[in-house]
């Protein structure tokens, strides 16, 4: 848009010089390591594993919970019981039977809400389940109605499941979205990270059929063999992941290359949040 | 909104009476039988079967070269030899030498829009990649920019692979969108049609890692036993299908409720098209 009104101001028999094109790609500093702690290392039976960036700057109550629940082992007999269609992966205790251990709190205040909408990168459209969204400098989706702020539900981001409300869920049976969508979970639900590596082994994995997924029989369940927080591994064990930024004029360079692609591709004029994460490596 | 307009109008002092709600709940009549030729029915090595309907008023050249293809038998060796992350499940030839049957066209003009944006039910919140989307009476998800209008690249939509630009693909490879998002495909690919039963039969397969998620051996493909339009196969083996139809009252309460669900759900205002595709079931 600014291009145009920029050609149109200029005389026409000029030819204005190329705009100078911002760099899509990302410079060695745009890439921030996570830190110990905030990152969740589930092993599963098959020796694969998932990775999961903690948000504990939006869900402090629920991602101490689970930073508790991993360093007490508790999820180290767990499994995935459920994947459901178009909808969710979830594992945690099968039975939703096991004791918590000493220092979860049962039932946290609702983190459904962030505290502000501040987006480093804001999407041009909005879309149908906010007025407004956007990515932050340290790369989480969020969305506003201009009131309440949140974390969105995309694929890959990890919620926490509970019962009817006013439950908010501890943390101990987790979920992650493997299908459309689960933006109608906005709000409703409290996000607690997002999965940064091995997705494709809890959305891979068998549907059940049987009620919401659930699946019937024990011997269908992926096994989980460990959680742990990267900062109770041994330091030779650990893995060690880096965020790219979205603070800095490459990341919003190659959000708008997203909505506006290069012929001969046609360009829709906007993107979805939930389609713009950015990327996440392992440290080199 | 008709509702406010009324309720305002009423005497302050009065309490206008409740009003009366719309079920959600299709009634029989809105069940629509899914005629034997626009019905595809894949069968995989494991004996599993995946239904596609298809999209002939919206793609007729690509659809026709279906037909002709599946009435050929061109897809008794096929396989699904690409499953990319949260990205497409995608099946055909592996290879991409295979001849094609006689009467199928090899570069049709490209149908990646549609003749009129004429929905049945509109959403009520703009999407990020339109301007204005919504149901049609007979089941597809459409959106427009005002100009053009698509059939949109849902979770489950059948679109047809293609090399760069200007091919439009003959249909012979076909692929499916088992993640977030292809939305950015719109207007860029042409949809031939949905699948309406197994889909996880494919969203389940186990991703590659190898470039663009095609399968580095042959050992990891899913074979595909046989590809039958309903209406080439014997009248006692044919499946039946309906969908709902989305041009009565009750589609569009339905809709309304999943953009406006009720409370304890804290309601966002909107849903995307592609999360409220009609349901579709086995004729009773």
């Amino acid at each position: 848009m600014m291009l145009s009104l920029l050609l149109a101001a200029a005389p026409l028999q000029a030819t204005p010089p190329a705009p100078a094109v911002t760099p899509a790609d990302p410079i060695e500093a745009d890439w921030r390591t996570i830190p110990d702690d905030e990152l969740l290392v589930m092993t599963l039976a098959s020796g694969k594993q998932v990775i999961i960036r903690l948000a504990p700057r939006f869900a402090p109550a629920h991602v101490g919970n689970v930073r508790t629940l991993a360093h007490a082992r508790w999820w180290d007999d767990a499994s995935v019981y459920r994947v459901q269609e178009n909808w969710v992966a979830q594992w945690g205790d099968a039975n939703e039977k096991k004791p918590l251990p000493a220092g979860v709190t049962d039932r946290p205040a609702a983190e459904f809400e962030i505290a502000a909408f501040d987006p480093a990168v804001r999407m041009t459209r909005a879309d149908p389940y906010s007025t407004a969204s956007g990515i932050t400098a340290d790369g989480w989706p969020i969305a506003t109605n201009g009131r309440q702020a949140w974390l969105t539900h995309c694929y890959g981001m990890v919620g926490v499941a509970r019962d009817a409300l006013p439950s908010t869920g501890s943390g101990a049976e987790l979920f992650t979205p493997i299908g459309q969508s689960a933006r109608r979970l906005d709000r409703n639900y409290t996000v607690v990270g997002r999965i940064v590596e091995g997705m494709g082994y809890l959305s891979g994995l068998p549907r059940s059929d049987a009620p919401m997924g659930v699946y019937a029989t024990p011997g269908e369940r992926t096994g989980i063999v460990s959680v742990r927080l990267a900062s109770d591994m041994p330091a030779a064990e650990r893995p060690h992941f880096q965020y790219r930024a979205a603070d800095n004029p490459r990341f919003a360079a190659a959000v708008a290359r997203r909505e506006n692609p290069d012929a001969p591709m046609v360009s829709l004029g906007g993107a979805a949040v939930c389609d713009v994460l950015p990327a996440v490596r392992r440290r080199p």
